[in-house]
């Protein structure tokens, strides 16, 4: 099987030797990384197959990490990781679903083959694949193992990207603005929600005639004129009518490394107090962007987005951003820094996020956000959809 | 709010009281629902808010179950759900990833208000959605209550599907088929891989003219030449060449009623040993279809298609297939039934299944499935896409 490796083999080894020293200062001595995109940001590992036991298991005894999932899945781990064949494992598929046998007696062999059975075993505890029953499993299997909550250990590493992470990036960007720009021009009355869903997806997979897209790590977000106070609900089969609202939040996909972006539409005129809640938020949100910089913390960002909203005798309760990435479903976000108060983290350059001003007043909402990158001087915007409401 | 249920009142207050039997039957007396497709089960709620803690809870003292997320979710809750205002509850969004606070301490005073302080409460431990380190904080949060693992505890109620369950099962069929036919129409030597993958989400979005589609719980899984062998890998960008094979499942979702559906297409002539491979597998499937029929085991279903492949002189490592309803990412089986060796669930009429025969030979692979439900004397299919290999 031919390698597809989006990456340098060299760029790979500098991730591994940035966890290996996480791990030492940490007195961890065998890792099970169970988060799709910590799987592949070490590794390349790129496959639909998290719904089952798998880890990439690094240990300080051993040079490269060892890939360990279902057997029909090893073929994809050979394909798209870096790793010599041998530290590739698996288990039979009668460990899948299985009422009576436990994937994590396979699992556990390969950590003790690795020297790991009385040994410091970090696991991403509040992983979303890692159940608490994956977890009591694990230690039922290696009894004489000590286990510490390395969680977000290498999330913290992967939060500042490469300048080859940061071209995906902008691949990502690219797609994400040609989806919003194919819903503007669908949307209109008598259009099914669905059907400007189905055109947000196409251009998705589509992505551009230089590049194709990759699946979201959510689905596009559609919400039609009173459902804008409900930003997670599923799109329905209704046909627009002749004057309405729409809020869109989507993801552009370039090789898992994603790129959110949100715009409000106006199906018909908008009404002025509408117009003027998205005039609110795009000062607010350009007057943050423009403080972005090396050397400030999140929290700093955040209060000149709230200081501008104040002006205006508006707040927002959710926070304004997070960083984003590689990303796999169910999650849009990296889950390290925010945009908020409170969130002291540094920013450095290579670090990016998505800012979302999102305003919720009664019954309307405005959704107009950046996804940026953090420069030596200030910021770069991931994504070129010109920053206002579009009317239809 | 105006409510959006897609069922009556009274279904779910029969699967609720199902679920209470089973509770009592188990001594259990608060149990704590954090599947999706559970939670959707339930009480209606549908949402894409599962990458932060969320449940419903059900408790033996409380008529209805209470519906607990993230504050700005709270809205879809009262929207899709048949519950009373004042059983939905919610958390701020300064405890949604913070380093410091956990939504869970908000989420055990709930349980409290409930009379769970020093209950038995059930948790699904194996679910996609309750990680190792949230049991960890709700057993912090309650330390006078009883755990045990009531994982599947809903998921084998819902097995068996009602009449109005199997008409949206019908209708997710019915997408599927037309998924499909877009991409048999779209597939052509120079097409990239990724374009085929948009117009397959195209449809799935747009579903048909009477009804529209939601998202499916996987990507469309195309697997191009001898990357079938790689049966969850990630589409690429690349062309189709001039003579190729190409493997497709995807899923047809109708408001996450979800049927699963793949097709093996041979873009120019197909080999001899493609063809009789996918006559094979036709004639296992087949067989095996046509002897489903309530009081069967899943396994004595199986063993009908393992002959038929045996006098091939072929074996099947994976399972012959799985059971399927409601479906959430990342899960686009039900973790119930498996159409295996050793799986001695009686099949009753009502319950549905996706029975996939894909066969992997070396460099070469057919994956030709049949989802059904099973009738009172046999089985319907629930697309109606002919079983062949597609040639182009």
């Amino acid at each position: 099987m031919r390698k597809e490796l989006h990456f340098e083999k060299g760029e790979f080894q500098a991730r591994l030797s940035a966890v290996k020293t996480a791990m030492e200062k940490r007195g961890i001595d065998v890792l099970m990384i169970s988060e799709p995109p910590n799987m592949n940001y070490l590794t390349g590992y790129d496959a639909y197959s998290y719904y089952v036991p798998q880890f990439v298991i690094v240990s300080l005894k051993h040079e490269q990490p060892v890939w360990i999932g279902r057997f029909m899945d090893r073929v994809s781990a050979v394909m798209t990781t870096y790793l010599d064949d041998q530290n590739v494992h698996a288990y039979e598929d009668k460990y899948v679903h299985s009422a009576t046998l436990s994937a994590f007696d396979v699992i556990a062999q390969t950590v003790r083959d690795l020297g790991g059975e009385k040994a410091c075993i970090g696991v991403e505890l509040g992983g979303y694949y890692y159940s608490a029953k994956a977890h009591a499993d694990l230690i039922r299997a290696l009894p004489e193992a000590r286990f510490v909550d390395a969680d977000l250990l290498v999330n913290w590493i992967r939060v500042v990207k490469s300048p080859a992470e940061l071209a995906l990036m902008r691949q990502a960007g690219a797609i994400a603005d040609a989806m919003m720009q194919r819903a503007i021009d669908v949307a209109a009355p008598g259009v099914r929600e669905c059907d400007i869903a189905a055109a947000v997806y196409y251009q998705m997979a589509a992505g551009t005639a230089e590049f194709g897209g990759s699946y979201g790590c959510a689905p596009p977000f559609l919400c039609v004129a009173e459902r804008a106070v409900a930003p997670h609900a599923a799109w329905t089969d209704k046909p627009l009518p002749k004057s309405t609202t729409l809020n869109l939040e989507l993801f552009g996909n370039r090789l898992r490394y994603q790129v959110n972006l949100s715009r409000s539409i106006a199906v018909g005129p908008p009404s002025p107090a509408f117009q003027n809640l998205a005039d609110v938020a795009v000062e607010a949100m350009n007057a943050a962007l423009d403080h972005v910089r090396p050397g400030l913390t999140c929290s700093e960002v955040e209060s000149v987005f709230r200081r501008s909203l104040a002006r205006h005798g508006l707040e927002k309760e959710a926070r304004l951003g997070y960083s984003i990435g590689l990303g796999y479903p169910p999650g849009a976000v990296e889950r390290t820094a925010s945009l908020r108060k409170g969130d002291e983290t540094v920013l450095q350059p290579g670090m990016c996020f998505h800012m979302m001003p999102g305003l919720w007043l009664d019954d309307v909402g405005i959704a107009i956000t950046q996804s940026f990158a953090v420069t030596e001087t200030g910021h770069e915007p991931l994504s070129s959809t010109p920053r206002k409401l579009f009317v239809k």
